[in-house]
């Protein structure tokens, strides 16, 4: 079938926002948008048809180095690939790997040829290169896969990240050949993202970032990021990284953020999003709505039969209240943790198509200008 | 509004078991009928919407000894009863507490007043009475409400079991009573089960069925049965019961069981069944299907990717495989733990409409003998 296909719509005025669609063989994808994380072929606690009706995902995430390790690749392929093992029918995109084995993954050494680790699950030892991580995700079959990369932590030293986002650079030349060498899997096309590094150095994120752009690729994707560095250094360096990559390809910032994060990454010129946020704080209680931040295990919302979120147009979060979600919660009801992560992922939807709508509208300066002090605030 | 009222349809030939409708003042509920139970006013990893699309659920349990503790009565009437605060418009049923208070709270101590116990939560301490867990359930404000009980662990020897049986009964005549004292809370009626008790004794049963049944109650349950004796002795008091309890009112037989439990229940005469095992078992990957019980953790079904119900009408259960399913539980997502109880909900409840249909197709013997096999086996 086709590869992936950018059509860039509107820049906003007196900002590098951008609304945009990408076609996939699974379908389109309006840009800015937010991508929930599945990272072992589940959004945490949220079915598929939730997904679609209440969420409205348009595209999800999987991880290549959870994937491997459990269903493994085995019973992916003899599924034909996480659409059809998962059920999910429309885009996905799963990361290479490379944070997790850095992250996650015990006794990882580093070489030339990849990265030896041991599974966080039992022990056992693997080496991820960048031709293994390309055979990998041809098995899960993501309509956008990632570049196997290393994401240098913060802070690091100046002749480290530079060693490393050179490494990163000879692994994207090794992945894009593998690529070539093999065909899709499933009858349609896979496109491969490469990732900028460079760490916290200018010149290192500007070479890098020139590096990224000759190849060409289908979109790009700015990594090392968000790994505690300040928020202000994160859009500077956001800001430096669209100024250099093309203008006609989509810009994804790998794991960011909170809501106003994404918003000032839209201002900056980033098309797409992912992050662990909306579910993983979801589950502890932390509600992310259009009035603000709630923690909804606190008593003050013991008899408040408001629903959830009044502004969100997303069922449970209308048909259900504060009062009983804070019950879920504190009486330690899973019921809570579905319901909580499908009113921090519908917001987080929704906040993306509010920003798409008013950069079409042409007032999205003003509005995200006034809206980042509502999403902020602690009601 | 009115009282519960039930319409006996058909008697299966052959068989004590029957067909019917209950009418209450939220809705019909056709008989033999399972209720999921939602202990803390949830059913564990489901939302209500799912309850009704995918489980087909028409009347589910909510317990006054855990909705007394959490979220407490004053919450409950803030929100104009638990019908409005888990926005659950179909019929509620709430246990009495009773079962709760003898095997869940600290050192309680029965007495002619009531019981004294300490709460499994904080250890505070709390009294029920016949008189308390009336208000209480009028608080709660549930469809049908029960009896405040003592339920005799099994075996008990005959004078426990007889003073115990006896307290249950001057116990019953306190929450008449109370009830008759006290208004419905929020516009609509509120039934009392009686519950017979006896232990395993013949003659105490008798003595209880004929106490309960001079009630003429609205409907009459069955209690102290499936508490570790053996299945054939269930089996035999819940026929001599049966026998006793009047035709005209539905039976309730508490906290049964199995499918195949509740096959032979229907046989002998019951209408009403509650039990915890679908989403109990269903949380530790035991599905019971329409092909027999199935262990989703087994290896076997890694490459499966066959519906994890076939014969089930119940959309996840089509649209899941058996491998994605037992991928879920592998790595321990979520979605793993609603799937099963929804799974096993709908199974329940498909298997009482099923016996429903062949009760008035006049051929409910011949299926329920084929079909307690099918149900039981091991796949």
């Amino acid at each position: 079938m086709a590869s992936l296909h950018f059509d860039l719509e509107t820049t906003a005025a007196g900002s590098k926002a951008r609304a945009g669609v990408i076609t996939t063989d699974h379908g389109k994808i309006h840009t800015p948008i937010f991508m929930p994380v599945g990272t072992v072929g589940s959004v945490k606690a949220v079915t598929q048809q939730q997904l679609k009706q209440d969420v409205n995902a348009q595209i999800i995430l999987g991880n290549t180095y959870h994937l491997y390790l459990r269903p493994g690749t085995e019973v992916l392929e003899a599924a034909g690939g996480l659409h059809k093992f998962n059920r999910w029918d429309r885009p996905i995109l799963t990361d290479s790997g490379g944070y997790q084995v850095f992250s996650l993954a015990a006794n990882r050494k580093i070489k030339e040829e990849g990265v030896m680790f041991q599974s966080h699950i039992d022990g056992s030892r693997h080496l991820f290169s960048p031709e293994s991580v390309m055979d990998i995700q041809r098995s899960i079959g993501a309509d956008i896969i990632m570049a196997f990369d290393e994401c240098p932590p913060y802070p690091s030293d100046y002749n480290y990240a530079k060693k490393s986002m050179e490494l990163t650079h000879r692994w994207l030349d090794r992945c894009f050949d593998r690529l070539a060498d093999t065909p899709d899997k499933y009858g349609y096309t896979q496109n491969l993202f490469p990732i900028v590094q460079g760490s916290t150095y200018k010149d290192l994120r500007t070479a890098s970032c020139e590096y990224i752009a000759s190849k060409n690729a289908a979109g790009n994707a700015i990594g090392g990021l968000s790994v505690g560095e300040p928020e202000e250094m994160m859009y500077d360096f956001t800001a430096l990284c669209c100024d250099i990559l093309p203008k006609e390809k989509p810009r994804y910032l790998m794991g960011v953020g909170t809501p106003w994060n994404i918003l000032e990454g839209i201002d900056l010129g980033i098309d797409m999003f992912d992050c662990v946020m909306p579910t993983r704080n979801g589950r502890n209680g932390m509600l992310f709505t259009t009035q603000g931040v709630i923690n909804i295990r606190n008593k003050k919302w013991a008899s408040d039969f408001s629903p959830i979120d009044p502004g969100l147009p997303c069922e449970p979060s209308q048909y259900y209240s504060k009062a009983y979600l804070r019950h879920l919660f504190v009486a330690d009801e899973l019921l809570g943790l579905t319901l909580a992560s499908i009113q921090n992922l519908s917001f987080y939807l929704w906040l993306v198509a509010e920003a798409r709508q008013h950069i079409i509208a042409g007032d999205f300066k003003s509005w995200k200008a006034g809206f980042v002090e509502v999403v902020k605030q602690r009601l």
